[in-house]
């Protein structure tokens, strides 16, 4: 069967505050409208076509060339945005599924369970509906006394007898694309409300004598976001989704409420999450390794048994084993090999790191190559820009780098080589070398006397 | 007309088990009291008057001048303490509102609507009432069967039947002074409790024939706090009260429940608050700014567009499009310019930085004015003491810090001026002028095998 | 009375997808199976048995040599289970509690009233059970009209009927040692279910003649832990059990969900912990500290008035009144003194601080003994050592160590002796004396317009 589906997104947001297209609000990772999208592909809507207006550059930027756009010029009601898409439904057999673009939470297992239950019942129409204790907002769903679908009543449109009812429209539709042209033609404009509504299809529909269906989804997934309070819930239910997929796998999380992991994620079992992390991108992570507390990694692959206290990486790789923190930043372009250990305000940037090196306190390699087995002291770091260009250091393997030591780039030290602590190093140190460049020490006896400078009368405080 | 309050504070609140008063914990920012005394306030009630018993000096050093006092020697119940404020209501006209110094979740709509039914019904008092499924603890508000307010019934002395009702007393009134004056004078000591109940004055004026009425609330807002669960419950409620208006303006908070916002900060549309922060104080924050995790503001002014990940700045001004971070402190009064860049393990005090600085990587600028466009390496430092005195350091515009130099304060870098990697400045570097305070590198052949210092054999974990 | 326990630990807990025993996972603190071993002795179930079976070798690691062992090397079920146990209980008196090994949030109060009512009622067995609203998965208790219980009935041998019942087998007993033996010895292998059932020996008891009780518990006690999310929502719940204690003991915890502190830890009146905490080990606190955000204690002394702004510390003492962060760590051995000041980016490893020193910037000092109201600049670092082994370095008390040197050990610093910025030591600096250790500086004039090195075109971003 051919699925088309039309996406309303062309809506102000108006609650959003913002100068941003509401749709494009990010949530878990990804913006909201990539998560309707993503799900409608999955679900089999391969031809999507979105009705844009507001801020519609936005929207046309996040969707990209992949799917169709119509413009709606004025936003004149639900029927209105569909009717600028028939166009693009016109000749099309199959099924139309309409949605709204900020319902980031329907999933594709809810867009399968709808289709199917509109192949299976030969209905015009099946609308998605959901029942909630607090019906406020939203079109309620009149049923016959036999239970069947009789209309779908906007809720200022509704009596009062009709607004305690509890069953709500998700304003969620999957339409016989031929029979939904033909009554979206007939729809009037209501005056009253200054609109056309998208419902009154379903009214025309049953009028024509087909039937037309509600399937139940839950009312956590048709979930609108209208502001940010709505928001923050959508992406607080989405991340625990993810969230409880990985604990299910076998990964402990010590925190959900405090783990954000985007979708495309990978963990390894026995892995432990602990709080206030941020797994985001593209990022692989290991078996048995320990990550966090405050730990965020953007698009980094971390091997087996490797363990990040707070640590902040992006687009870099770490080996098996390595053990960092706390207080680290590994940037793009970085690779720490295996059994590596970085330790407290250090900082590596566009460099390799050879396997067993350790880096233990305040040290910054930048754009440097550094072999196996280096050993680096306190407050060391490669300078790797003059001013005007950036170059590139290298460090051979079991060489040891005093602390205190500035390598200024281009410049090597090579296999075995020493540097000795408080040296600024300008040119090559040569393999089994020490290199020193640092002013003897003197000391100018009684100096604090004479100067009087004596401190000890400081101690109280 | 007249509104003058009675404010209870003078509870030893055992349940705290703390060496400070009750009602000067703090809450979402501020002492508990100061919650009840900016809410009365905002409800017109300017004449305040509060009975301070134990440790009563704490509760004085708090509220300050603009409010009277008086000393409740001994604790004798509620209806004795208002007895204490007699002398202070005397000769007043129009309404006393009487509310416990425990109370930090009522608000100033709250107390106006107490006001506005007490105005409108000719009665002799209103007492604020709240529906709750656990009214254990509270007492109990008894109607006739016309619904009408009959006697408020302590829980101790409540019959069964009496302890099944669920709405209960909130301990907040509203008298017309007059009457609460000639009702006080009336009450009796309650022998069994070793009391004076003030809900005693109600049942007079029942029994004068006044009218009383009760005003329900949100049980949510009169929510007493008699321990440190009720201290956390209600400083939560609180927050969540200020994070929720903030994300309605126009604010997206990823985590509402990890997110503490004093009442004062005001912060710009778009902007987004990741996990993990504080903003306290008079913190103003412009839009599309990008803050935490886990950054924590207080009285900051931070730009359009700034960006702090893992940032704790304190009394302190952070200009348009400057990124700081991760982990960067910025200590009082910095002023950091537009557009720079502050990397990891920064500190910036009591300096101004100009626009298009950037300070990238674990630098130290204290006390100095820097310039525009100042890059700084790796292991800068100002070294502001000398162990007697601190002094101040100058930096021009679009000068060059080499990596691992420390500037000796009082000193000046001119404009255009570069520092070589590894000096200490103790002189003026004049403008375009480069300075070296380095030793020269000398290398020793095989030292490290003629020493025995070869560490290849270390591979192995 | 003589009390035995049977603890079942043997299963293979396939849902935690683990290589690890499904009660070695770690939950507040310590493994899920040595919660129930500790409450089981806090309730004088002083003689246990842990049946043991899939990878029992870890099992055994976790409990030792206190408690004996029984290898169950199929898994026929629980009545099965039990039987391995047989030998061990032969010829003991009293009574015998049979319990899950993954029960962990079952406390030693609840024991010990399952074993009262054992007591005071001439049962054969008590049963422990629960209400709950979702009792799926659980065997269900079958009481007769007059409200005894009649049998047990796992859920999957339930009539309809039977699935309504609310109230469930928490599958935790307290048996008569000689009946439970006797009645084991009759259980038949359920061949539809492959499996002993325990539960068939309630059914022989009360045919046998002999009265069976149930005693009820808080559902949330009996809660086992199947798969991770159960061990997360049992570790919080453990957790917030702990925190409320503490809260209830006058600790102000302002964010209770975000601060894990273990079982042992002890913390002081009127101490403040502020959000994302983990409070571990043997750790101590005194009064009127200030604790976090983001601090992290592991076996740490803490004194009164201490305060830790993002600070991590393990195995180390830190007296009162010193304060520290943000952006600390300070390890193993270390003892830091009273009113001590220790600044951003700052680490402290195996030394001792005398009272009133500061490390207020990026110094790191490690394997040193630091003397009373010594200051150190910025950039100070020991280095401790020299790639072969490891030394101290003595620094007296009321010294100055200048910004950005490094004392190079095995080095002595004496008494009030100054070491100027940028220098590295070597030799001992004798009382009273300056010691320099860097090159003069001098300026090469119109070096940055010679060179072409101009940076202020770079000023536009």
């Amino acid at each position: 069967m051919n699925i088309c589906a039309v996406v309303m997104a062309a809506g102000e947001g108006r609650l959003m505050k913002s100068k941003h297209a509401k749709v494009s609000h990010m949530i878990a990772g990804k913006p909201m409208i990539s998560w309707v999208r993503d799900a409608l592909c999955q679900a089999g809507a391969d031809e999507q076509v979105y009705i844009v207006g507001h801020r519609q550059e936005q929207v046309r930027a996040i969707l990209g060339e992949d799917v169709a756009f119509v413009l709606q010029e004025q936003q004149l009601g639900t029927g209105h945005a569909v009717l600028q898409a028939s166009h693009f439904l016109e000749g099309r057999s199959g099924c139309t599924i309409i949605i709204n673009g900020d319902m980031p939470l329907v999933t594709a297992e809810t867009l399968q369970r709808l289709l199917d239950r509109f192949q299976q019942g030969n209905f015009a129409a099946v609308v998605l509906t959901a029942e909630t204790s607090v019906p406020h907002g939203y079109g309620r769903i009149i049923r016959d006394s036999a239970g069947n679908l009789e209309a779908i009543v906007e809720e200022k449109d509704a009596s009062e007898a009709q607004q305690e009812v509890t069953e709500i429209n998700s304003g969620l539709y999957c339409f016989d694309t031929a029979l939904l042209l033909s009554a979206l033609g007939r729809i009037g404009f209501r005056k009253k409300q200054q609109e056309y509504y998208l419902t009154d299809t379903i009214e025309i529909l049953i009028r024509d004598g087909y039937k037309v269906a509600a399937c139940k989804a839950d009312f956590m997934q048709i979930m609108g976001v209208k502001d940010r309070i709505q928001l923050q819930k959508a992406a607080d239910l989405l991340n625990r989704r993810i969230v409880e997929r990985h604990m299910l796998a076998g990964v402990t999380i010590v925190d959900p409420a405090s783990t954000w992991i985007s979708g495309d994620v990978v963990i390894g079992m026995d892995t432990v999450i602990l709080p206030d992390c941020s797994i985001e991108g593209n990022t692989v992570i290991g078996e048995e390794a320990i990550i966090g507390p405050d730990t965020h990694l953007h698009n980094v692959r971390v091997g087996d048994r490797v363990q990040l206290d707070h640590v902040t990486a992006r687009d870099a790789e770490i080996e098996e084993g390595t053990v960092a923190g706390p207080y680290v930043q590994i940037r793009p372009g970085s690779l720490i090999g295996p059994y590596c250990k970085l330790g407290n305000f250090v900082e590596i940037k566009n460099s390799t790191i050879g396997a067993y090196s350790q880096l233990v306190h305040q040290t910054y390699v930048g754009d440097a190559d550094v072999g196996e087995n280096v050993n680096f002291g306190c407050g060391c770091s490669t300078a790797n820009y003059d001013g005007m260009n950036k170059s590139r250091t290298s460090i051979g393997s079991h060489a040891f780098i005093g602390s205190n030591s500035c390598l200024v780039s281009p410049v090597s030290v090579e296999d075995n080589a020493y540097v000795g602590a408080g040296s600024t190093i300008t040119e090559t140190v040569p393999s089994y070398s020490l290199a020193l460049a640092r002013a003897r020490q003197t000391n100018k006896d009684n100096w604090v006397i004479s100067r009087g400078r004596i401190r000890n009368q400081r101690v109280n405080p």
